[in-house]
């Protein structure tokens, strides 16, 4: 019988985070001070020791504490693997075409993998409260339900433009218990001083940023989290990886070609950094593509060189692909695709061939999505529309060349709250950003 | 170890719908026509052949057509039954909650159960188009998917007021290849005639009804099609309570409680029907539990009498419970909930003492979503938010009187595209209809 959907039972959800940092081909550069500044220290004040510890460790696997192990499972975990075939007959192609479901966590997508732990690993050291910045709405959602599950109070700073123009963001995060402000805020030093210049300040992912480290290094109970970019962020999410694998070993399939779209990186890494320590190894000869929004190309046309990973400095220099710290990019409704940097270790991989990056159009990717929706029913994010746009390009290259390539997905995200981009789509008033 | 959650395989799909039409403890009475009109006629030609042969079969089971069980699984059928343990955790209570996760369908809730099948007979029938109406909007989305997926047209008239108040209802039908009109629309006889006496009428579910219903008895190729309250739509939706039979003999659990909320009440007939043929026949105890709104409080309070099932005596007269086919409800958030009438067949068991109807406030309902939500993780639809409201009372009473029971809800549907009604909650401004 066809495989239409493969789930796999609570016990199977892993028990070691996968770190790639053990695995990489050449050394990985490691983060600097800014001449005359010291914010390796900040940055040392502001997280938990156990993710300072994550961050920097080269151990090949870590173990997941009992404790967020569980609530992985009471949160669903692990999700389920669908195949396509609806879509599969409508391209008319030979080839199979897998997507991992993410969009099934209660929050939609793939942030709560990390949100967990890092609430977790914040209360066993006795911190009291988290904060964080949010563009999108994703990881400040997915933070304020882990945040509530494990008893902590969350401070989320909002960008002002999104805060109005998302409700539903805002709305979600409260249902969470997620305290919401909008960026600039009067809560911190920074926006303060923001709003006495500007009263209408719009904020920006930066100022956001600044808000919360702020709250971070002035209160000892208080520290910072972030939603991607991060080695701990990247191996907590590797759970979407390794339970990838298993069902594709039920499925009896080696996969051709493995697509996820990249942002900051953590849904990529998460689900490809287990397939490719295979590659890594010499044991695969898979084809891994990052897909990033043309508006936003960090690893089709950056640099790969150090940078902030802020706008205004506050973080050590990574080396990583970027657009320049400064980079402001067109508004497209990828919100979670608009980062000028990208994960040290995925810019890394990609500079030493392992990834392939490549960048595709807004209104092309909501093509991809709306024809994705119409064949398997469900409603991707603007992100998840970047790794299905490629997948089917390659699905129909597989038409043209007969080849019955087995093409495999991370499906990040739904698109409930992103209605919005559809609609200008339809109403043809979508910018169609290069 | 513990059950979180219990999947099972595309194999298990159910084979067969449940027709609790065979097993009725005393006699339906049938629909009758009103003095000096045929409106049973009427329905005959608006209908499709499969559709009325199964409104009045007596078959115990019916075969579902491999094609259509087919779409059941690639839409991602069966769903998962959950355990909520992290909410009995937060109640201390010695019960055990479950819940069957309908919220998982791609339209996100459980009517694509019935439209998937009702576009198939109407394929196979030749019919080229479907109509509808629809007031929430979660049964015109079903439709629209289904009927995309079936390669036929879709027509869903939207209550003018909800198409201009909730534009992501629209987007998403339009996702879904589905046209949308607002009702009253220049589409129609009556929609015209309206709109030539007041060009800003903002609409009725029996408009819209009314459009629907003109357009199939206009066109051969046309035929209208309806998300509850017919005993087609219960018993396509026995997949449901089929499913979590399985489940529950997995969990090795025997439920004590069982729970849905019921508004035309297919949801409740799809997940408990199966439970309560068992009681029927005499070989189960367990309590069922139907809750309605206390803003249309049908089971409630209304008469168990014949009258019509829209508002403009255009269907045969129904014996059932009813507020009065004239009966306007307050405006509350669970718009799927706010209909005058009631399945016969569901009518008939609460009549007979099978079912037990038990109403809720708007504001309690929602604090229970919110409840559930911080504790689950999933965020529930205002209609489901009824059945998760006396869920939790009965795992209070447990706590108080120590029993272990069983407590088991059908999660209909999820809530992400009714975040302005929580948010009205939170900002005090919420309706309590009484």
């Amino acid at each position: 019988m066809e495989h239409y959907k493969i789930t796999l039972s609570s016990d199977d959800v892993p028990t070691q985070w996968y770190n790639i940092n053990a695995d990489l081909p050449v050394e990985l550069p490691m983060p600097k001070n800014s001449e005359g500044k010291d914010q390796i220290a900040s940055l040392q004040k502001a997280f938990t020791k156990a993710g300072l510890e994550q961050e920097f460790s080269q151990e090949r696997y870590i173990k997941i504490p009992s404790e967020v192990r569980e609530l992985y499972m009471k949160m669903g975990r692990p999700s389920p693997l669908f195949r396509a075939t609806n879509l599969e007959e409508y391209l008319n192609t030979p080839a199979k075409i897998y997507y991992k479901r993410e969009d099934t966590s209660p929050t939609g997508s793939h942030k709560l993998n990390s949100a967990i732990p890092q609430a977790y690993f914040a209360k066993k050291e006795g911190v009291e409260r988290l904060t964080t910045e949010t563009g999108a709405g994703q990881w400040g959602t997915a933070l304020s339900l882990a945040c509530n599950l494990l008893d902590l109070d969350c401070t989320v700073y909002m960008v002002r433009v999104s805060f109005d123009q998302k409700p539903d963001r805002k709305n979600i995060m409260n249902i969470y218990n997620g305290d919401v402000y909008a960026s600039p805020s009067e809560n911190t030093e920074v926006g303060r001083q923001i709003l006495a210049e500007n009263p209408d300040h719009p904020g920006s992912l930066g100022v956001a940023i600044s808000e919360a480290m702020e709250e971070a290094l002035a209160y000892d109970e208080v520290k910072y989290t972030l939603g991607s970019v991060l080695n701990q962020v990247m191996l907590h999410q590797t759970v979407i990886g390794q339970e990838l694998k298993t069902q594709l070993e039920i499925a009896e399939e080696e996969p051709d070609v493995m697509i996820a779209c990249a942002g900051g990186g953590s849904n990529f890494a998460g689900s490809l950094f287990p397939f490719i320590k295979d590659k890594i190894d010499g044991n695969s000869d898979t084809q891994f593509i990052a897909v990033e929004p043309s508006a936003c190309p960090t690893l089709t046309q950056g640099s790969y060189e150090y940078d902030f990973g802020d706008v205004n400095g506050f973080t050590p220099m990574l080396k990583m692909f970027t657009l320049g710290h400064d980079f402001v990019a067109p508004s497209v409704h990828a919100g979670g695709l608009r980062y000028h940097g990208m994960s040290p270790q995925v810019s890394l991989l990609t500079k030493e061939g392992y990834i392939e990056p490549r960048s595709a159009h807004q209104r092309e990717v909501f093509e991809a999505g709306i024809t994705f929706a119409r064949n398997e029913g469900v409603l991707p994010a603007p992100e998840t529309t970047h790794a299905i746009k490629v997948a089917i390009d390659e699905a129909i290259k597989c038409k043209e060349t007969g080849e019955e390539k087995t093409i495999v997905l991370n499906f990040s995200g739904h698109g409930m709250l992103d209605l919005k981009g559809y609609a200008s789509y339809f109403e043809g008033n979508m910018l169609d950003a290069k």
